[in-house]
């Protein structure tokens, strides 16, 4: 089974944004044994859309179309399609009582040319946008190549793409499947995550393992085509738990939803313990972290911001002198700050964050010089981290917070 | 002038690499005038390299490849380029020799198979690669389309690429170039905005405009074609005033490295104002935000995230009575978190943030139920959103943070 990948939008032409979902899609087809041997890129234009349906459908069984189902006048995919196919647009009422319900509950008046987006192939599989307003569609066309049309925006086409899957795998009876899974990693580089993996890459050739970055953290994805001769899943369980067993201190989930900060609410929640935080550096990023897990007010009443000197007095009590004799960034100040903020807010665990986000260098201390405190588990507990003078002011904090979540699941684990 | 880009990589199409090369070309291609109507991606198959030539050879003037000119045997695009053209390879010693010293310099033994990367195109024009081995290529064909060929590797390809720009500038004698800017609005929806500018889409057709969405944020790219007929730069200039003065409370900034709140920390820094918040909903991402911006500590110490009722009374000084008669997702709870914690700080102004993040609806309020509060510009302010019910929790929140500063903004400017 061959398909081609059509995005479509003139931002890709004029090199603007990179084509993020031909890898999506490309990536999926390819889980359920699709084989893409062309990607195509044009703009929002019925001509060339349909002259570059009328090449992929000579040699492709199935068309995935992504772009231009949007409501403004240059979206111009579902007409151009339907011309192609020598089908017509159905308006979907239910669709359209959903966009219209959007716009009253925003308080926006309705713009009329949004009716396009409740549109759909005559013939064809709507496929419902829960992300967005326009709805997909999967056209089988008994007459030739069958053809999908998902959004442009990546946010609405990648969850859209994803209930896809089934339904191919579903209309065009594949059996043999890719497996794969991810396992995330944070506090290890790539390069030497991968090779203290060389043994298992060479040795267990039936499973591939890629590596790649996902913000701050390590991906690995694990994958073995299962062609109904052996126990695939089986084979590939047993090269993730080695992984897993070789890592205890970086390898932190198999689920591609689950965040580190998840982790460790859950765990806090099991534990009933609760935590706060004493934020300098990171101004409240962790704060925010911690509550951006739904059911976060179990273990998280609040905290401090106290990014000046002044402020690490007035709001935790930190004596001027420790402060005066130690230097802000220092072990010191962050055992006080941890210690202080639990203890203002009655929580079993206070976590401390004071350091040099740059670009400017501070007391002495480069940018990217970091202190992390925790207070709750025994003795109060300290971690410098010295970061790359490149690293950018953004990537500092975000590591930070991401060192202290480590530091903290490490603990509760 | 058209082109095409066509790139090569097996990878490519099983989705495991994004394909940044097709943008960086496009965009090197744009900015001088010549425009691409399409992207192809095929594998390391000399058929399908071929038949994409073929095809492409009918609609463009230049057609630019990368990917394939390396030393494995599965790198094959130099061999079928030159077959399509009717040419041959010619070895190029010098680049032979450079390949072997490599080699000699890495302590590496020399491979037969990296003698392809010293070939290039009977007729054409080698292109040097400084960050890689293999040779590129800019091949004028007379009888037909002209053919680039590019290294696969972004770090090789890249630097290639701009040295291309000239000799592309030079030999097509490009004297137009493509002027462009960008627009960024903050609280307006793309449907609405567009609806707006109906006239001026269809009115200056040399303007050509267009919207997309990054982040929360909405981008509009004016983009205009120099022709050398008349002074396109004070046209754009003007369709861009006219869209400014049309949008006075949502267009905030055509710079696309600065941020919203970026152009608040710097009017505060000119007005010599400082600001503090009591964040419930955000937990600290409204404070993590400010402090994002470099220098920010001249106009922000510190401030509260009082997650809980009982933390806002204990840190805030907030009435059980008013939270207990009005809720603590009102209008009242706002206001005293807003004021009180600008008096705690001593700060100028006071942001506060209460509502429902979701998923469960609290109080009676349902999921997307927002009050924000600004103290500091004469009587406190209020203002209340109401988000979908099926807006995520991560947007609820990051939509506050931007509706604040928005705020703050049409207050400071």
């Amino acid at each position: 089974m061959q398909a081609e990948i059509i995005s479509i939008g003139t931002e890709l032409l004029l090199g603007r944004i990179v084509n993020s979902n031909a890898k999506y899609i490309a990536a999926k087809l390819a889980d359920i044994g699709i084989e893409v041997r062309y990607q195509t890129t044009i703009g929002d234009n019925p001509a060339h859309i349909q002259e570059a349906l009328k090449i992929a459908s000579q040699r492709n069984d199935l068309i995935i179309m992504s772009g231009g189902l949007g409501p403004t006048l240059d979206d111009m995919t579902k007409p151009a399609v339907a011309e192609f196919l020598k089908t017509n647009l159905i308006l979907d009422d239910q669709q359209l009582d959903r966009i219209k319900q959007k716009f009253v509950e925003q308080n926006r008046q309705f713009v009329e040319t949004n009716i396009r987006q409740a549109q759909y192939l005559a013939g064809g599989q709507k496929l419902l946008n829960h992300h967005g307003l326009a709805l997909g569609d999967f056209y089988q066309n008994e007459a030739g190549t069958d053809v999908v049309l998902l959004p442009g925006p990546p946010s609405e086409m990648e969850p859209m793409m994803d209930e896809l899957v089934p339904i191919l795998i579903d209309s065009y009876h594949l059996k043999h499947q890719l497996i794969s899974t991810v396992m995330k990693f944070y506090g290890i580089s790539e390069s030497q995550l991968m090779s203290e993996l060389d043994d298992l890459v060479s040795e267990s050739s039936r499973v591939s393992i890629a590596s790649y970055g996902k913000g701050n953290e390590i991906w690995l994805r694990l994958t073995i085509f299962d062609d109904g001769q052996d126990d695939a899943q089986q084979i590939i369980d047993q090269v993730q738990q080695t992984i897993a067993q070789r890592f205890p201190s970086y390898y932190f989930s198999d689920n591609v939803q689950e965040s580190l900060a998840a982790i460790v609410v859950e765990l806090l929640k099991s534990k009933h313990k609760t935590i706060t935080a004493a934020e300098s550096l990171t101004a409240g990023m962790f704060q925010s972290t911690i509550a951006s897990v739904p059911g976060a007010s179990q273990i998280f009443t609040g905290g401090f911001v106290t990014y000046s000197n002044q402020v690490k007095e007035q709001l935790l009590g930190i004596p001027a002198e420790i402060i005066n004799q130690n230097g802000v960034v220092s072990a010191e100040t962050a055992i006080y700050m941890a210690d202080n903020s639990s203890k203002i807010m009655h929580s079993n665990i206070g976590v401390s964050f004071t350091g040099v986000a740059g670009p400017d260098s501070l007391e002495g201390n480069p940018a990217g010089t970091v202190w992390l405190g925790l207070a709750g588990f025994g003795e109060t507990i300290t971690k410098k981290i010295q970061f790359a003078t490149t690293e950018s002011r953004k990537s500092i904090r975000e590591k930070s917070v991401m060192s202290a979540l480590q530091m903290i699941w490490l603990q509760l684990k």
